[in-house]
Parts: structure tokens; C-alpha cells; sequence
């Protein structure tokens, strides 16, 4: 009975972190999109996310089924309730880099971002990456050191996206209100995107050492 | 035992709904916040929003609790399963709702909202209201007619939330970035609220029939 459950712990892992490696493919092909107004990219990021979105459930589904036949308790009951709420963010995650490839979808073949904002979005779209990246291999093969990297580089996401009020809100921003709703929007997908990965971290972290690390 | 267990099923269920009592009180001091400047109850707001979080991980930590001692199966185990997603959804409810109160505090002695679009958002702040009121009476007394009204009113707020950009987008559109970047965040909260309580309420109508209705 044992060792079945630890087929189903590791099993239940291996698909956490399927799910995070295709929200990082979510997150490319959406960034690409929303950073090149390549729209067949956008729609390719539409469609895995809603693929995402099936094999969240599914994984919740097998979550279940454990917990119904291995009754659980102490730690391994928290790996499990810490795995529904893990593949409820990655899900999310997903969901968040589809609206920017939807938005960049509505604006195509016009580009949604004004060239005084673009290194921001660039920057922005590349830490986003990396941290879902760290995020897999997190989940893979728990390394607190990423988890203190994770935290950090969250904190330089939300620099960029304070930065993208600061340019927006500026006296001599003069782009239109499309623009402004656009990358108001898109800054704040990239940012949530970014919360999801550190609530990840602090969850894997925990279950490593029992502490909360900057608890969120 | 399953006295014992019955009782503690009932305090997880009272324990949501008195969630659901909490963020239906910071959506409304959020919400009279934002539409009156009133910077006295975005402070309520915020304050009720961080109680409300706390609150949350305790139910969490229950429902842990539970789990481990009660080794529940089939339907009990969804429901708890059910819970921890619930609890969830209505702790992000008082952190989207406190948002809603932030852009107020942000923006006094001044309005965050333009003329133009006060009627959208009172509409849309009343809505959201009488949702999460729905959603405390649907976690307090299984109702299946309040779960449809739930659905057909967050189909009001999606409207709503397309009508606040059709009025920013629209040429005639003179409000300067900072209005624009305001009721776009605004918009978005309202709309996420809105869509957390359908979550809530496809929760429930899947524990009574079985059946998800209109699954999200």
C-alpha cells in the first residue's frame, strides 16, 4: 500500500510539473505574440491554455482519488491539498498569458505596445519566463535557493510594472487610450503571472521546512 | 465519530459563509470608497480585506484537519475538497475588492471615476453586491434557483465591464491616462469578483446534483 502511494505522490508530481512546463510554453508564445504582433502565435497559446485547463481538472480528479484511498495525514496530506492548490495557479497562470496573447490577437496588425514601453514589456516577458522556468524545476527537484531567486525576481516584476504606471501616468505619455487600457492590462497579467510563481515557491518551500518563507 | 464529523462538516460550512458575510461587507465599504471618494472606508476596506485572509487560512487549516482525522470519502470528501477552493475564491473577492478600495485611497481628495462612467460603475458595484449576497444565502441554504440568478446577473457584469471600455475606447473619450488606467483596473476587479462567485456557485450546484452547470 505504501509504495503504491508513493507511485501516486510522484505521479501526482511529474504532472505538476507538466503543468508548469506548459504553462512556461503558454507564457512564451503569448509574450512572442503580444511582443512581435505575431497573431498564429497568439492563437497557439489560446489553445494550450484551454489544454491547460483539462489536465488542471484532471489532475485535482487523481488529487482526489488519493486522498479518497490512502487517507493521508501530516505531510503527505499537505503535499496533496498544496498540489490542488498548485495546479490552481499554474492553471491560472495560463489563463493570465492568454489574455496577453488576446490582447495582442485584438490589436493585430497594430502592435499593443508604444515603443516608449517596449524594453519594459521586454524585461518584463523575460523574468516572467524565467520564474515559471525556476518554477518547473522547482517542482522537479525542491532547491531553496530558487525559491530565495523566485523571491527576488518577483520583486523586480513588480518594479517593471510600477514602472509602466509611472511612464503611463507621465505628463508626456501621448499615446491613446487604447494604448493606456492595453498595456495597463497586459503589465498587470505579466505582474499576477509572477504572484502565481511565488506562491508556488512559498508553498514547495514550506512543505521542504515547515517555515514560511515571507509568507504571502 | 460521525457525530463528531457532522459537526465539524457544519463548521467549515458556517465558517464559509461568514467569508462570504465578510467580503460582501469589504466589497461594500470598497465600493462606497470608490464611488463617494470616501477615504475612511477604503481604509475599512483594506483592514476587513486583511482579517478576511487570515480567516481563510484558519478554515484552510480546519479543513487539513479534518481531512487527517476524519479520512473522508465520496461525497464528504468533495465537500471539503470544495472548501479549500471556496475559501479560496473568497479571500481573493476581499483582495480584489480592496483593490477597488486602494484606487480610491490613491486617488483622494479627487474621484477615480469620470462623469460619464458613474452609472456604469454603480450598476456594476450594485451587482457585485447583491452576488455575493447571493452567494452567502447559496453556501448558508443550497438553493439551485439562486445558483441560475448568479449566472444570468455575472453575464450583466461582463457586459458592464465591455461597456467601460467601449466608453474609453470611443473617440469622444477626453479623460486624461490616469481616469483611463483607473476604471480599466476597476473594471477588470469588479468583473473577477463577479466571476469568483460564479465559481462558488458552480461548486455548490456540482455538490447537490452532480452535474456542473454552465462549468467555467
Amino acid at each position: 500500500m505504501r509504495a503504491v502511494f508513493q507511485q501516486e505522490l510522484l505521479e501526482v508530481q511529474s504532472r505538476l510539473v507538466s503543468l508548469a512546463e506548459t504553462s512556461e510554453k503558454i507564457m512564451d508564445k503569448a509574450s512572442r505574440a503580444f511582443l512581435n504582433s505575431d497573431v498564429s502565435m497568439a492563437d497557439e497559446a489560446l489553445a494550450l491554455a484551454e489544454a491547460n485547463e483539462e489536465r488542471a481538472l484532471d489532475l485535482d480528479e487523481l488529487v482526489i482519488k488519493v486522498l479518497a484511498t490512502q487517507s493521508p495525514v501530516a505531510r503527505d496530506l499537505r503535499i496533496l491539498v498544496s498540489a490542488l492548490r498548485m495546479s490552481a495557479s499554474l492553471e491560472r497562470m495560463g489563463s493570465l498569458a492568454s489574455h496577453i496573447a488576446a490582447i495582442a490577437r485584438y490589436r493585430y496588425p497594430g502592435s499593443a505596445i508604444p515603443d516608449s514601453l517596449r524594453k519594459t514589456f521586454e524585461d518584463m516577458a523575460r523574468i516572467d519566463l524565467e520564474l515559471v522556468s525556476k518554477a518547473t524545476k522547482l517542482l522537479a527537484n525542491t532547491d531553496l535557493d530558487l525559491a530565495r531567486e523566485i523571491q527576488a525576481q518577483d520583486e523586480a516584476v513588480d518594479r517593471l510594472h510600477r514602472k509602466v504606471f509611472d511612464v503611463v501616468l507621465d505628463p508626456n505619455w501621448s499615446e491613446n487610450a487604447m494604448f493606456t487600457v492595453d498595456v495597463t492590462l497586459a503589465s498587470r497579467y505579466f505582474e499576477r503571472f509572477a504572484d502565481h510563481v511565488v506562491d508556488i515557491s512559498s508553498k514547495v518551500s514550506f512543505l521542504q521546512t515547515g517555515e514560511w518563507q515571507d509568507a504571502n
